[in-house]
């Protein structure tokens, strides 16, 4: 099972930078699987239903969230039909939407978790019990176990990695927007890297118009956040390769496209 | 000006790394300053002098420190004496230390600076502001201007190296331990990446007993954290390339070492 | 001089409380000084002019804010033309508004001083330090000073009395909206009391509809908070005596009024 | 239904006001159950098994935690074994000793439960949720139910008091050490107060030597933490009264003792 995931789609350049690359991406990887988080992608904060359909029409198979999920309303109009998208899973009892769900790929059976950390972040369930109690349950139905830990801390990511280890698949972070270089195979078999980064603006901040950002932190006022909708743009990604009987990962591999690092087919 | 930084040496594994491929890293890169952050290298938490020492004669020019400096005592016995050592510079008036330095290369003056961010982190000066009037000041007697930024957040790092771009030649992050693979040149020639990573234990959780941080994450209840000293190591740095007359970087170049990068010479 | 200070305006409730209430005070304590907290005057986020006005002719001599001071946009066209309401001082420099001013009371110069903690609150600049030289400035003019101290956490609140005792006539605290029973003269002659207690709603939670706050506290997702704008009421505020020639206070009597404690003429 | 509870003891000064006050609160208030927050008695951090003997000696029947209970060892060698002594009942599963316990007062039933908050806390399970499931399940057994909610926020105090009104007898405060001036009946038979304040030391910042506090503040360097050991000291407490067949509060008057307010008999 080879897998490709795209990490924080923000704003419309990160839509664009979907629409452009991943037919590329399916062309050169060839994924039987692909999977982004949406948190952001519309104008950076939270997801619509027209955007939802269009992230699965550039050719997305499945959605995962974080802290964003329910920045616009709209979500809650769709959440509780949709069996392509999922929000962290460790959020309370009763929050609208699933945590977790199953792809089946030529007969092979995906799961899909999105966990979200509590350092620096809201007060939500505890991700480490939580994703225990999951698995348990997951690993009757199939080995394949991919988690989407959208998470501030590096502490908090590597020791939910480490935890997990053997039991899942892969553990991929999200929510810095900054792609790490620690992708790497963890002793007993799981996938890890600490952030995967985002797809869209190459030069705001996270995303985020600059001078907002910088003005925020300059004088602690409020500042009204956007997504930059012009200018240049980046993609990252990883690809993981999983072995469909022990469901344990053999390669994990960054992709991170821009004007700096552009793309070969 | 060719200069080599390596990120938070986290205690005996790290300063054991650092032993044996400083010698290597310089044959390779033939970098005119090394530049090593010492925030951890006493068992995790803090500087001793013997360490001190230690990283010095291991080939080490300069150190610089972040939030840990103060954690071991040993520090006020030598802090206001060594100009080889600084820390961060917004810390408030009247803090043991300096916040930056100058190194003479061969005739050419370096200044290298520390700052620490406040997003998740101790209340201390305003880092922009600080920077701000230290760099005009700095700039009357060198363009060569390299920034250790020891900060969590990753939009904190940005908006500062953005909000510097063109008057500093580089702007390095460490604290988070995690090498990212945003090494770039900014649009006006300053060398960027959000967290250069750490130096020290490879199976650590940042470098610590993952025991102890699980166990911290599960429990929350008081748990003594400690570097690792036995076990798999990696190394963390940057080379940065720099024009000497205006300062500006034109190359900025990862380094990481690991059983699963080893080193080549 | 006795000054009469009324915590945190919150909503039309508390403008309610404030407009019926504040001429029975006047005639009850007869203070020579009434000074309002209006940060939350404005439906529970900030100001406008024509509530600014309103407070003024209501009775209020004076208005210091807080954290929510910017959260609506018309402070901008009259905050650096009033001399009769103040932001946190130590706010970065550049700030719209001034920190602090001074009125004069049948020819005795009172200064009245804002500042805002830092702990569980953006990071602005140091209170402590800022107070200090601020402090020694103003005491060249007068030593009767006033300082509305902003600031979540009792133990910042406590460190900075502790730390002016003997310098400033009074601090009072504001911003929990919960009043304290701790006021008293600190061994120097300083009035102080942890926090005044807030104006308006008096059953909702600081202030703010409980199903909106509840709803926060067990799904942790994005609610719109505002202030209750019907029902009972209260109303929190300290009186303080001041020698006019030392500075010193004398006295520092709490006022709560409520439908649990009426007011008695 | 009477009963006493005394808010955080604090060290030595605080154990000896316990010593000194308790028998003659005991006389004028004449209650049937006298809990004590000991979660700062052994000098300011956590308890010691001799210190809990030393507490029931003095004439405490039940003693409640906070987030301090596991800062010292000793705790481990008696929690499982008493039930006289509970700590927060939103720890994780898995967690040494009980959040809640009952004590048989002449045939009548009182259930105590002890609660921490999440706001500016470390990240635990949901306060609201668990209270919930318990409250129904001791309601099988008695409506007497008294809660002592140790957390930071007034909000999340407030929250919880309102969510619970009615089901509760009564929801103390613990933990800003400061008393507030709040205590009411809620509008369903609740008793309710933001903060019970600690008993211990007078003259420092919250319990705390105040030139450690301050310095911590002027500084942001690591400080030793100390309960101050002589001096003035203060005792804070309430007393509450409730219907034994409803459960319902009827009464909840606030106990302060100190050099400014001494104890009349
Ligand atoms: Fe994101
Ligand atoms: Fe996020
Ligand atoms: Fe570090
Ligand atoms: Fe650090
Ligand atoms: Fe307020
Ligand atoms: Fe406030
Ligand atoms: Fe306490
Ligand atoms: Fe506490």
């Amino acid at each position: 099972m080879r897998i490709l995931f795209i990490g924080d789609i923000v704003g419309s350049l990160g839509r664009e930078q979907l629409e452009s690359y991943l037919p590329k991406l399916k062309q050169k990887y060839q994924p039987q699987l692909t999977i982004v988080n949406g948190e952001n992608a519309a104008a950076g904060k939270g997801i619509t239903e027209k955007i939802y359909k269009q992230l699965l029409n550039y050719g997305a198979d499945f959605i995962t969230m974080g802290n964003h999920t329910f920045d616009k309303k709209d979500i809650f109009d769709f959440i509780d039909d949709t069996d392509k998208l999922i929000r962290p899973a460790n959020y309370p009892e009763g929050t609208p939407g699933k945590g977790y769900g199953f792809v089946n790929v030529n007969g092979t059976e995906v799961a899909i978790v999105n966990l979200q950390g509590r350092t620096f972040l809201p007060a939500i369930d505890d991700p480490f019990r939580y994703a225990d109690q999951l698995i348990d349950e997951i690993r009757k139905r199939t080995p394949i176990i991919f988690i989407d830990f959208h998470a501030e801390a590096t502490s908090e990511k590597l020791a939910l990695a480490w935890y997990l280890d053997g039991k899942i698949s892969a553990l991929v972070g999200t929510h810095t927007h900054v792609q790490t270089a620690d992708n790497r195979i963890l002793d007993n078999g799981t996938a890890y890297i600490t952030d995967v980064g985002m797809t869209g603006p190459y030069d705001g901040i996270i995303g985020t118009d600059r001078d907002a950002v910088i003005k925020r932190f300059l004088t602690q006022m409020p500042v009204r956040f956007e997504a930059i909708k012009k200018g240049k743009a980046q993609l990252s990604g990883v690809v993981i390769d999983i072995d469909n009987k022990t469901g344990k990962a053999t390669k994990i591999e960054r992709i991170l496209i821009s004007d700096d690092q552009p793309f070969f087919e």
